[in-house]
């Protein structure tokens, strides 16, 4: 184990320190609806109402603060067309730079309009990885901007283990946490910090079946990427990066994985009964509790509600 | 005036001492993005996270509280296939008596699914007001209950009260309230206790254009009924009773009317900009600044999102 590969959780606590008066301190919530049907004791970390409606504004926020006054200067860049290239985008307004996305031209109109309100420049590419990559080069040669992955970074993963530093915070008596997994970035920071505060803690993630990468290759013990996943919880798509893998390796207990129908089911719950809307990857922690009610029985579980950014003419119901 | 006709201020101190300890304490969000939009600073004073999903279920929790130990035994009933009929049907098995909810058979199956839920006893009706009256009637000498009426009845309203109390504790420096006005009982409430708190508070009633009939009757002088109103906010179906008419008329400053499509326009953008859920006839207030800008100028304006109850496959949008 590699202990300079990803962070450690003085480095999280410094990262908390680092962006707590930039972002939103944000509630752990109850349900008592929602409990009594699972005969578990949920407590929802919403970061549904973090800046920019996800937890990708604290890893951005770490990342650009830590950028020198000379790197600054030149921005900073990504490739994403989803949550990250929000908070990025806003983070860098925030720090007084420019921020530059590369985005496939198919990208939804609505997540282009999000990242030019926050003044980011977008550039656009094909929709391939290859076009991505490349399209990212030429970006990063013209401008000189740092380049912030989404997740394979340390100082996003950094930035990404505060909210469950704010958890543990309001209930330190958790017997397990569950996170969404697409790149690891969330599940890292979670892991690292909740073993660190307890380490009995039981740490989870949580991830479509149809996009099952990071569970085949955390039981496999290599990386295996990602390959046409087909899940509503389109901020789960990705694979897991080298950093986050090993992270996920060293602290994780295990990830499960979980149907369509109850990613849908789980979200509509959260919207119906506790009036707060999530996003589908964000329902992916409470769907493995559904369909693993017997496991989390009586216990108290921590879950991290990732994001809110829905388009609402695109409902599963 | 006859000042006993409608509770005083005293009354709905009295009724949120009583109910404290069976509701939950909502909390006031703000949001920062809506706030620029329209250079108001808003504080939603958020009923949609209250039980049963709405602000109904103060009124309904005082008024049962109230009743004798004989009164309670023979149970409460009432006429209503919305948020009035599932709150009463909470308070009552909450108090541990028996709730008889008369509903119009074609009720949205959703509707009589939450009553049930609840434990009460659903007697279907035609669905004609004759056919509603006379079926209470029978249910009231068959079963000796106590008829609690959703608004006009001075418990309720002095219960509905204490959401402004708690609202103006949180932001005493407000310089108006709204909230919506179907029956009167919520902005009654939120009249007497906003004007005794502060008398330079402006309160505003805030109405569909569809269904206007107490914006006219405030205007006319007289209670003027609600003929065939057609409008998305359904819990703002109702007209006025002589115990909210006169309410309304002594505290309130205006009533206000606002077009469907704005009442839709500002549902999405709470849905999309906060993240929680609000129903529509809880968005009327926010639609009638939309609708004024000019007059709600950097002014500090308390809304009440009166519920949050929504039927997520019958969505404007």
């Amino acid at each position: 184990m590699n202990a300079k590969l990803y962070p450690l959780f003085d480095n999280i606590k410094d990262a908390h320190k680092r962006i707590e008066s930039f972002i939103h301190r944000t509630p752990v919530l109850k349900s008592s609806l929602i409990n009594e049907l699972y005969n578990t004791e949920f407590y929802f970390k919403c970061e549904n109402f973090q800046k920019v409606g996800a937890f990708k504004f604290r890893g951005a926020t770490n990342a650009i603060r830590l950028l020198t006054d000379a790197e600054a200067l030149n921005g900073v860049t990504t490739h994403s067309s989803g949550n990250h290239a929000a908070a990025l985008s806003l983070a860098a307004r925030q720090r007084g730079i420019p921020a530059y996305i590369v985005m496939p031209e198919n990208a939804p109109q609505i997540k282009k309009i999000a990242v030019q309100s926050y003044g980011a420049k977008i550039t656009y590419c094909e929709p391939t990885l290859e076009a991505r990559e490349k399209t990212l080069e030429l970006v990063q040669q013209k401008t000189g901007a740092t380049f912030i992955h989404p997740y394979n970074n340390f100082n996003v993963i950094s930035g990404q283990g505060t909210a469950a530093v704010e958890l543990l915070d309001e209930a330190p008596f958790l017997d397990a946490v569950i996170a969404p997994v697409g790149g690891g970035g969330l599940l890292s920071g979670t892991a690292i910090a909740s073993k660190a505060i307890n380490s009995n803690i039981k740490v989870y993630g949580a991830e479509p079946l149809n996009a099952d990468d990071a569970c085949r290759s955390f039981k496999k013990g290599i990386i295996i990427p990602s390959v046409k996943p087909n899940t509503i919880a389109d901020g789960l798509l990705t694979s897991l990066g080298t950093i986050t893998f090993q992270a996920i390796r060293d602290h994780v207990d295990d990830i499960f994985t979980t149907k369509e129908e109850t990613i849908i089911l789980a979200m509509r719950l959260v919207w119906e009964r506790m009036k707060i809307i999530i996003e589908p990857s964000a329902a992916v922690p409470l769907a493995i509790v559904i369909e693993n009610k017997g496991f989390f029985k009586n216990k108290k579980v921590g879950i991290i509600f990732s994001g809110g950014n829905v388009d609402l003419n695109q409902l599963p119901f």
